[in-house]
Formats: structure tokens, C-alpha cells, sequence
């Protein structure tokens, strides 16, 4: 399978519109890339892409290919705003878990709004039920314990945050953008990581990582056997972003990677 | 006053994303720039800008630009989904008729799910009364009239849809991207006006352009007496949109513009 990585920053992108901070400053400098906000596409043959999430930046990241469908991860934002942009579709197949459609129907509300304008076939994703995206394909949907805010206040648990497990010819690769702790996923070939925040105190001692529901690199890395990691979906504050700081330099040293919006893994 | 045109294409940009008309498979092609979707930022001093719509592609259209406040022309998403990108802001001034702030609550639910992340300061718009937007930059809104579906169902008609007519030392400026018929604006220096579509008939003979709420630039221009007219929110079928098409001359040859993202117009 080849896994594209559409947006390689978390919500708000790299440099964040309205930020100054040190990370957002160098990167406008061009101390690293820009880079859009956090999803993946997989595909078998280079003609259907399976997109994992719909971000805001959605209509950049995918001109010029064919979207087969949508599988989602969780209902924030800034991993279902896209949606709303992807209702020039006749219609749109959908894989998501009970919890995280309850939320878009309910929740926020962007279903039924999406809905005014074109059909919505939406796929019950259960967890821990491997099911075949496509022939040759298979998927499989873990569940990610969070104590992060309900924001949309629908009060549901198990499968609000979700990790994806696919499975083909050329191996397995994990995709899992969101992680307040690293659930049990089995082995793999490659894991794409949130990579949110380098330091658990990088936003400020009080609203700590961990309370907004993401596990620190610093804290993740030693836990991790993946023969390749790339962290994904990171913070426009994470210093990561920057090609020459120190924080790159440990992860590299780790043997680990920093994901670029654009960057290609075959597997 | 300066008018930036952050974006001038319509809904789904320019080429839109799964479009390959003549006119997006030309434009991916080279034949016109790439073109973000709806809204244009006032300014007296460069230092803070008024938005006029908030559209989807609004990060990339105000990467260091700092946002006064927005004003919406209506509440359709190509307009307003860009307030949920805008929702890392502290607070958020916005200018919009009781109409367009009904459908947004009531209709299509954006604001109550914008208002979960900030602060929304509304300031209603009355129609037909000017209010003094900033120190010297005076601000009027007139309402369009239209038979465009009500697709959020709240049953309302004034001032649904409504351009906004600006005035400073330097002379005065309309914005009209919406428009089914030319409503009464009076005299002005310079007007950004809905070009949808060139011709009627331009998707088909059965959906027109008309039906879609926009009057057709062919119709449009004979009744048009400002000294500068540009058009602004053009469809990604509409061959304006190709540097150069026999309809790009057409315009030009009359003494009007097509705009291009970044275009200023100084008053």
C-alpha cells in the first residue's frame, strides 16, 4: 500500500494564522516547511485514495485524486471540518465507529448539515473487527482511551478516539493521530504517531499535553518497537517542525521521523 | 481605503477539487492561476483589516494579517465555514443582519459550534444604515433580493443576502458577490461584483444561473455605470477564468476586471 501524509500539522496548521510564538515565527522565516493540517490518504493502485480524516486544507490536499471514502478517527474540527468541503460530492461513503457519528449527528451538528447537500453513506466501523477497505486491503479500528473533553457533549466513551490498523500484501501500517496513552495495536511496519507536543509543559505547566489528550513524544518514544515511526498531526508550538533544533535532533538520534506534508510510504 | 481580494473564485475555488470541465482541466493545465474561494479584507492602515466573508481557504488567505472583525454577505458555507477555522481566535467580532445571524444559529447551526471554542460579539447590520466600521471608514449594507432556496429553512427574506457599500476620504467602494438581479447601491468609485457565471445557461438549460440566486455577467454588464467594476466570485466553470478565453476579452473589452487572489484596489 502507499500512505500519503496530506497534512502533517495538528489544528491550525504550521504557521498557525494567529500565532507569534517562537516555532510559528522561524517557520514563516523558513526555519521548516509549511505544513497543513493533520490526515492521510492510502491507496492500492495510485487511483482510489481512502482518506483518514477530512481536515480544513482538505481541497489542496486532494486535487487531482479520487476519493473512495472517508474514515474517521475521531469528530474534532479540525479532522471533520473538511467534510463540509467535500459536499460538491454526489455522495460520500463514510467509516466511522457509533460513538463518532453520534457526535457528528448530534454533537457538532456537521452531519446533518453536510446532508443538505449531498448523500452520506455512512459505514459502522466496530472496534476490533477487521473488515476489507478494498480487495486486498483490510482495516481494523482500535480503541484510544481519552479523558479529554466531550466537547460536543454526547457522553459517549468507547470509540471516540480511534486508531486505524491496515493491513496488505506489503505489511501493516498503523495510523494514529490522536493518543493520550499508547493503546495495544499489535505489530507493525509502520506507525504514524501524534506527535503533538515534544514536552508535556510545551503549551504551559497547567494545560499540560496530557489534559488535552495527547501523549508527549519524550514520553512516547521509549515505548515504541515500530521498525519505522513518522509523527504526525503536530502542534504549531511543537519545535519538531523546525529542521535544525534540538528536539529534531533527538528524535532523528531515536530513529524516528518528523512527517512533511507530501512524504510517501510504500510499503 | 485598501481591498485586498483575499479569494475570487466561487464556492470549491478554482479548479475545484473534482471538476474536470474544460475550464478546471485548463486552469490545472496553466491556463489560469489557481484561484481560493470568496472573500476579499478592507483596510485603512495595514494594520488591521476587515474581512468580508469568512470562506474555507481563510488560513491561507490571512497568514499574518490581523482580523478587526468580519462581515458576512450571507450565511452560506462557502462564506462562513471559515469562522470554524477562525476559532483559535480569543473573540471574534461579527457584523451580520438578524436574518443572516438567524440562519447561522438556527439554521445552519455554525454559530452555537463556533461559540463552544470563543467568544462571537454580534453586531447586527441594519439595512440601509450606515455605522462607522473603523475611525474614518464609514459602512453601509442594502439588501439583494433573492429567490435562491432557503437551504437552512429558517423562512427568512431581508436582508438574506446583502452587499455592503464602504466610504472613506478616499471614495467608496461596493461588494457585491452575490447578486440575482443589481439591487439599488447609488454612486460609487469602485464595484467587486458577483460573476458567477458569464451566461445563463453555462451548467445547463434546466439549472440557471439565475435559479442558482446569480445574475449572469452578460446580463450584468450593460447596466453597470462605475468607473472601476471587478468581478469577484467566480464559478469554476466560468471561462473568465482563463487568461485567454473569448469571454475574458468580452469583459475587458467593455472596461471591466476579472480579479486574481492578492489583487489590491487602493481608493
Amino acid at each position: 500500500m502507499i500512505a500519503r501524509v496530506l497534512g502533517s500539522a495538528a489544528g491550525g496548521g504550521s504557521p498557525q494564522w494567529n500565532c507569534h510564538c517562537t516555532v510559528c515565527t522561524a517557520v514563516r522565516a523558513g526555519a521548516g516547511p509549511p505544513r497543513t493540517q493533520s490526515s492521510i490518504a492510502v491507496t492500492l493502485d495510485r487511483d482510489d485514495w481512502f482518506l483518514f480524516n477530512a481536515s480544513p486544507d482538505v481541497h489542496r490536499q486532494i486535487d487531482g485524486l479520487t476519493v473512495a471514502a472517508v474514515l474517521l478517527t475521531d469528530a474534532e474540527l479540525d479532522h471533520t471540518a473538511g467534510l463540509l468541503l467535500l459536499r460538491e460530492a454526489r455522495a460520500l461513503r463514510l467509516y466511522a465507529t457509533a460513538a463518532i457519528q453520534r457526535t457528528l449527528r448530534d454533537g457538532s451538528g456537521l452531519l446533518p448539515l453536510l446532508e443538505r447537500y449531498c448523500t452520506v453513506e455512512w459505514i459502522p466501523v466496530e472496534l476490533g473487527v477487521p473488515f476489507p477497505l478494498t480487495p486486498g486491503l483490510t482495516c481494523e479500528a482500535f480503541d484510544v482511551p481519552t479523558t479529554k473533553k466531550d466537547r460536543f457533549g454526547v457522553n459517549v466513551s468507547e470509540g471516540r478516539v480511534v486508531g486505524y490498523r491496515l493491513t496488505d500484501a506489503g505489511g501493516t501500517l498503523v495510523y494514529l493521530p490522536g493518543a493520550q496513552s499508547l493503546p495495544e495495536f499489535g505489530p507493525c511496519d509502520c506507525l504514524l504517531l501524534d506527535g503533538s507536543f515534544f514536552r508535556d509543559d510545551e503549551l504551559s505547566a497547567t494545560r499540560t499535553a496530557r489534559d488535552m489528550g495527547h501523549l508527549p513524544i519524550v514520553d512516547s518514544m521509549p515505548s515504541i518497537k515500530a521498525p519505522r515511526t513518522i509523527f504526525v498531526h503536530i502542534n504549531n508550538t511543537n519545535p519538531i517542525l523546525l529542521d535544525d533544533s534540538p528536539e529534531r535532533r533527538v528524535v532523528e538520534a531515536n530513529g524516528m521521523e518528523v512527517a512533511m506534508d507530501g512524504l510517501e510510504v510504500e510499503l
